[in-house]
């Protein structure tokens, strides 16, 4: 059986990590690299060398390398600005596209990317780790299962303290920081929201339909850069548009309610602000903890894992995963199989679990999301890029990798 | 020395309670009591009298009572819809009010209590009793130290199954339903909002200037009926408008935003959801933990009642009540805390630490909420009924129980 071609374009620690872990796979072929940074695309290329014996070409260009290379897919994971704008034009090249987290630039790059999915029927599959999350898997397996009785209220967010990162960001050529001085808004809502589109049927019977998001002042990167960075640095003379806060609450054709957080320039321990809330009970992320009625002793939390665990809610996928026989393969796992994902139920199967309609949403999140801090938190309507087919959606295929 | 007369309007539990409490104190009068049940008004004169030796004036009419009694103050826990009106009749009458907490009926109740106050001379204070909490008290010695850099974000709310008061509130007189069934906003404010006020310094250099509110749908309370009441209540076929979560967001003038959760019609573990996060650090309620960097290991939470033993940071006036040789005198001393103040700060010196200004602002984000849940969740700009003063307060007057 011949291997699956894959080409890695934008080579920073994403990418150069995918490369390396889909290099590990024995039914995968990394043939192609590409970074406008030389020394990062020789280093890639080593990379894949080192662990396949076999070189892949190298580009410079992404233009270039899809319309040389024979492809199954390309991986994308550069600038947050380019990933949809590449991966349109490799569907257009007609090449599944497998699109790293962030949020867009622009709604229009969102519609282009379900219309290109319509005309070319090439795919773009956001690569949302945190869907194959272990906890979230498991949540997501007691919310079929309705443990959770009906779902009316869910949390979530990325609150992750990349002060550091973000300034820095021109020294590593993570180029994160112009986002922080000129954008305002919810820019990464992928982590959090992507599990919770899932938990709510977001797409199959439901719908996102409106969001609001409000934006606190912004001063723990300029605090930081005082500390930390050299008296020279523009930072110190260059104005933060970015809130060190952006709450966004969007409300579902269902009635639920989502609480979005984007919190990432003040200190902290890491947390997806994870919370889902029915009928029935409640799971927190932050204090590790669940409440079931009728189960849970009155009035009081219990221990997450233990509960799971004693009730055999752990997914499937993961109780596979746990015999498997390979090394750690990034952030526990998830990477892992979302990259499998990608592979087994996109571009073998062509049914992406987390297709383009639903790569385009969760990435419009952010442009609507700096419209509504622009206007003083104005509502703003959510579209639907899939025409109205979350009222009647066709039947879900099961599929190994498949989260519906 | 003569004691300090008081009467107490409205004697449910709370305003019994509120009699029976008063009554224990020894510089303390309960002239008169009044309700409008025969029953009610008997019983808690009966306990009155039965610490006191005492048996106060009874009335089923406040207005009757204000005409006909010599006070120092009254103390008003009625229904939440009356709280403002009788308290306006009582200033009117030379009285000063303390209200119970309870969100307002109408943005222009809110206006006449400011108005009032300065046609009167006379204050209403709003009787936070979580503005006493020793938790909140804690933080705010902490915020006012410095401990959390320059606070960016706060959240609090009022996370409190009631599904079982609130639908068999007819049958307790407490009458919490029809709000359930007719209302759809932040019902119930205060507990949450008040400490979190004081903290962000409200009313004195900075001011809440506009919120946005999303309610989900509503079927806690429904689903709780159909499993409890009994089939011929009607209840079940009565619709319910009141979300079962409430999700409000304010935008403070110093750039500094609050989540304001209600949450009251589902399963849950009691919470007020608080959060108090700046530029050194962040507070959690929920996992009973924080974090300030330099102090706390990297990335890790800290338990929050072993960190304020270390540091020395319990409020002074929390340290005095553990030293005092009195009886628990309700949730944990901050009832009895809340009532000395109003009457050592409010009546005794005219410096009420909750003043009419704060209780109009904190009663109107009530009617604030159920106007932009109305029309959408549209931003609603939030009155300063203050002329303006928060801008330069006059210097703060420290008193025992001040909170500045």
């Amino acid at each position: 059986m011949s291997k699956i071609k894959l080409a890695v374009i934008g080579l920073g620690g994403r990418g150069t990590f995918h490369a390396n872990v889909l290099s590990e796979m024995a039914d995968v072929e990394i043939t192609a690299v590409c970074d406008v940074y030389e020394d990062r695309v020789a280093n890639a290329a080593d990379g894949v060398e080192k662990i396949t014996g076999n070189r892949p070409n190298t580009y410079s260009d992404y233009k270039k390398l899809l319309k040389s290379e024979e492809l199954d897919g390309v991986i994308i994971a550069t600038w947050w600005q380019t990933h949809i704008p590449i991966a349109i034009a490799a569907m257009k090249s007609g090449i599944p596209a497998g699109i790293e987290v962030g949020g867009a630039s622009s709604l229009e790059d969102c519609v282009s990317l379900a219309r290109t999915y319509e005309e070319t029927g090439k795919f773009c599959m956001i690569l949302q780790n945190c869907n194959y999350g272990r906890e979230e898997m498991a949540l997501l397996n007691m919310a079929k299962k309705g443990v959770f009785g009906e779902i009316v209220h869910v949390q979530c967010g990325y609150e992750h303290d990349l002060r550091a990162s973000v300034a820095r960001s021109e020294e590593t050529r993570y180029h994160r920081l112009p986002h922080y001085i000129y954008r305002n808004g919810e820019l990464y809502p992928n982590h959090g929201l992507g599990p919770m589109m899932k938990l709510l049927n977001i797409n199959r019977g439901n719908r996102m339909v409106s969001l609001v998001s409000v934006s606190s002042k912004a001063v723990g990167l300029k605090e930081w850069a005082k500390n930390n960075l050299p008296p020279e640095h523009y930072l110190h003379n260059t104005p933060v548009n970015q809130g060190d806060i952006v709450n966004t609450i969007i409300k579902c054709a269902g009635g639920e309610t989502i609480l979005l957080t984007h919190d990432t320039t003040l200190p902290r321990p890491y947390s997806r602000g994870g919370r889902v809330q029915g009928t029935k009970g409640l799971w927190y992320e932050d204090n590790k903890s669940i409440y079931i009625e009728g189960e849970s002793p009155e009035h009081t939390w219990e221990d997450f894992y233990e509960y799971i665990k004693k009730n055999g809610y752990e997914h499937p996928l993961w109780k596979e995963y746990f015999e498997l026989d390979i090394k750690e393969q990034g952030h526990g796992g998830m990477d892992y199989l979302v990259l499998r994902a990608f592979i087994e139920d996109g571009i073998l199967k062509s049914i992406p679990p987390i297709d383009t309609y639903e790569s385009a949403l969760l990435s419009a999140i952010t442009p609507l999301s700096e419209k509504s801090v622009a206007l003083g938190s104005q509502p703003m309507d959510i579209p639907d890029f899939a025409h109205g087919k979350w009222l009647i959606p066709e039947p879900a295929v099961n599929t190994k990798y498949g989260l519906n």
